[in-house]
């Protein structure tokens, strides 16, 4: 076998088998297989596409470059919940105690927040004390004891996808649905998950930009995921506007306390519910989705939900009673009010330009090696077709020092369109894709 | 300016300008771009493909990524020929003194054998004495002198199109128009030829094995030349089965001495003259490309032109008085007869299988560090449609040992088809594409 006609075969539109697959990706890992020829090979695939079969078999020969998390021993089922990235997306946070309150256990490893979207760990470690780095043994150990688990990806988990997304990153082959899909897909089944249920954000805060292209994704999920072996839902949800009222580090760990208190935003909990019901659906512990979420309604009213997510506070090695002091004083000193230029309804918040500006406040990151902040970020009154009067306040912004304030400022304001009569409501949930 | 951007753009099929490739490509000489990002550029390239501007633009750019040939101070016209590589294709050798006695001065830099098509350079060097290392100087007053000079391209002309061949050849990218026309075009500019004519091989015996890629390449060939200010013109002529009745490299000299003495077979002097008529006529000596053959006709009638090859070879080095010895005595020791195995006509004699036969006799080579032989090759008896028995001589093959030998019989042996009745003639001079 040589590289070269792997690579002319999918140059052709030719489908690679999984021996192919493996000798051309375990040679790049091993170092056995220059960049060169990988990074042609990944523009072939960007341009001609992948079949189902042959996304699976690449994800699958990534799963096996690394480690995969062995949770036998512990009763399952084992589900849990990605998405592609948003703003003010906490729902994470908030599922996880949620289903596992229902019978749900989720070993959740996340990623960080870069560029303009937020990441589950940065919003974790803002508790003072919590812990994401976990051994396999506490993982293991926690998810058996909470129901649930938060850690990140070790560098032993899918290796193949690190060297891989980083010459993506160099070489413009990062959009590409394929690719996406097993990049996504190996890390969450190497993390021993038998279900997975895809919250694909659609709008110009998410990565897919377009229903379009979000529904290739969602659909390429499913029918990889699938052929893998795996029960996949993909729910294709809109990112125009920041998800809930919050967006930050700890802002958003408050705005997860709020949900869990059964007191969050509507449009945050409308999304939770419905993830969290596929979930259970997913995991066998609900018929059909309705059922699915009249269990989670009950796992937030009843407090279950909240009371895990303590528990598995004070099991990582943060202080529950510290976050709970902090509750609504951890503010960076820095910070500004945003007013209505003019009165009306609002049109739009655009949820891209809050996450780029989250950016420079410290909310996230350029690269993976800067710093992020936890109490910084935005507090934000209304929400897309609330009224407002001129000069009323539209939202309160933290950041980490008086030059991020200024630098925003004009970026912030363009987020928000006012102007006359109520717009029409959009919908969250716009489509969902099960094969389950 | 970025290099991820150039490859985005290009991947969404954008037209790169001037500056663009520029950046890219003087980048990559120089070093500062790496491999991995050449290779998906070049994979995006081969799968998009380029406009007629845009591979001026790379021609261009390539070209001046080195030495550019000064020929001011000699008197033009010069005009070159190149042809896309074949089976028994010495034409060159005698196109370069026929048209030089005509008054046309042609710049020729050659290659080298690679794979199953041969290289003048080696054929040259099966001449006892011949240099085809020339200086510059030396090039430029063999020149004025004779009207022509063959040499090597030296490290210095277009450095950027060895490093992109050598990326090329490993990533599956060579088969690309627009690469092969930058790659061919920058170095024949770069020998200082005001016109060019190009001789696309087409048919299982050349790189482009069907008259649609032939045609595709000789019409971006035309059109890339002309936006770059160069008069071109392509032929496509057919390479089904060896051009001529000798392959090999003292054998095509044989063959070019037989040519230049008028007694050349048909086949070969046919392209010959048609492409040397055209050189005339790029070159402006001739009107029309009858007037041209009229000329190319005489030159060679009137002896004209093997008086410049015997000179030529004289000022290179080479010792005519050995070389007219050696004619006809110079074979391998070892050798064998193919035979007909049954009666009939020759229905086709296979080029490319000949072709690799020869890399196994000693012609070619596999790798450009192989060796090649002066003495080994093809001396055919019959073309295709002449009438055979059964047991009579095809050919009589030359090898470097008596197990290069054995190894080509079979092979050889298939490349022949001897059917019952005489096949239709094949056209030889297929299309031809002129721009002047």
């Amino acid at each position: 076998m040589r590289a070269v006609d792997i690579i002319q075969k999918k140059r052709e539109g030719g489908e690679l088998d999984r021996a192919e697959l493996a000798f051309f990706i375990d040679g790049y890992v091993a170092g056995r297989i220059p960049e060169y020829q990988v990074s042609a090979w990944l523009m072939a695939v960007f341009l001609k596409g992948m079949s189902s079969v042959e996304a699976a078999a690449l994800t699958d020969v990534m799963l096996h470059s690394g480690k995969v998390m062995d949770l036998s021993g512990i009763t399952g089922p084992f589900v849990d919940k990605h998405s592609t990235g948003g703003v003010g997306d906490k729902v994470s946070l908030i599922l996880a105690p949620m289903v596992a309150a229902c019978g749900i256990k989720v070993p959740m490893m996340s990623g960080r927040a870069l560029g303009h979207t937020g990441g589950t760990l940065d919003k974790l470690e803002s508790i003072p004390g919590y812990r994401t780095g976990l051994s396999e043994a506490d993982f293991r150990a926690f998810i058996e004891q909470d129901g649930f688990a938060m850690t990140g990806q070790t560098a032993e988990i899918v290796p193949a996808d690190k060297k891989l997304y980083a010459l993506r990153d160099v070489t413009a082959t990062v959009e590409s649905i394929p690719l996406i899909t097993a990049s996504i897909l190996s890390k969450k089944v190497a993390e021993g998950a038998e279900a997975l249920v895809f919250d694909v954000k659609s709008g110009p805060g998410a990565f897919m930009k377009t229903p379009e292209r979000a529904e290739a994704l969602a659909r390429s999920l499913v029918s990889t995921g699938t052929a893998m072996g795996k029960r996949i839902v993909s729910v294709i949800t809109d990112m125009t506007e920041p998800l809930g009222l919050k967006v930050g580090n700890f802002l958003e760990v408050e705005e997860t306390l709020d949900c869990l208190e059964n007191a969050g935003p509507e449009d945050l909990m409308e999304v939770t519910y419905r993830l969290g019901a596929w979930m259970l659906v997913a995991g066998g512990v609900a018929k059909t989705v309705e059922e699915g979420e009249r269990l989670c309604r009950k796992s937030i009213r009843t407090g279950i939900a909240r009371e895990l997510f303590m528990a598995n506070v004070r099991r990582q090695g943060g202080q529950p009673e510290r976050l709970l002091e902090l509750r609504g004083n951890y503010r960076a000193k820095d910070s500004y009010e945003v007013l209505a230029p003019t009165g009306g309804f609002i049109q739009a918040i655009d949820a891209y330009k809050i996450g780029l500006a989250g950016v420079y406040l410290g909310v996230g990151r350029d690269t993976a090696l800067d710093p992020v902040y936890p109490d910084v970020g935005f507090v934000l009154d209304k929400k897309t077709g609330a009224a407002v009067l001129a000069g009323e306040r539209l939202a309160t912004v933290y950041g980490k020092d008086a030059a991020s304030l200024e630098a925003v400022k004009a970026l912030v304001a363009s987020a928000y369109a006012i102007g006359p009569g109520a717009p029409a409501r959009r919908p969250l949930i716009l489509k969902e894709i099960s094969a389950i």
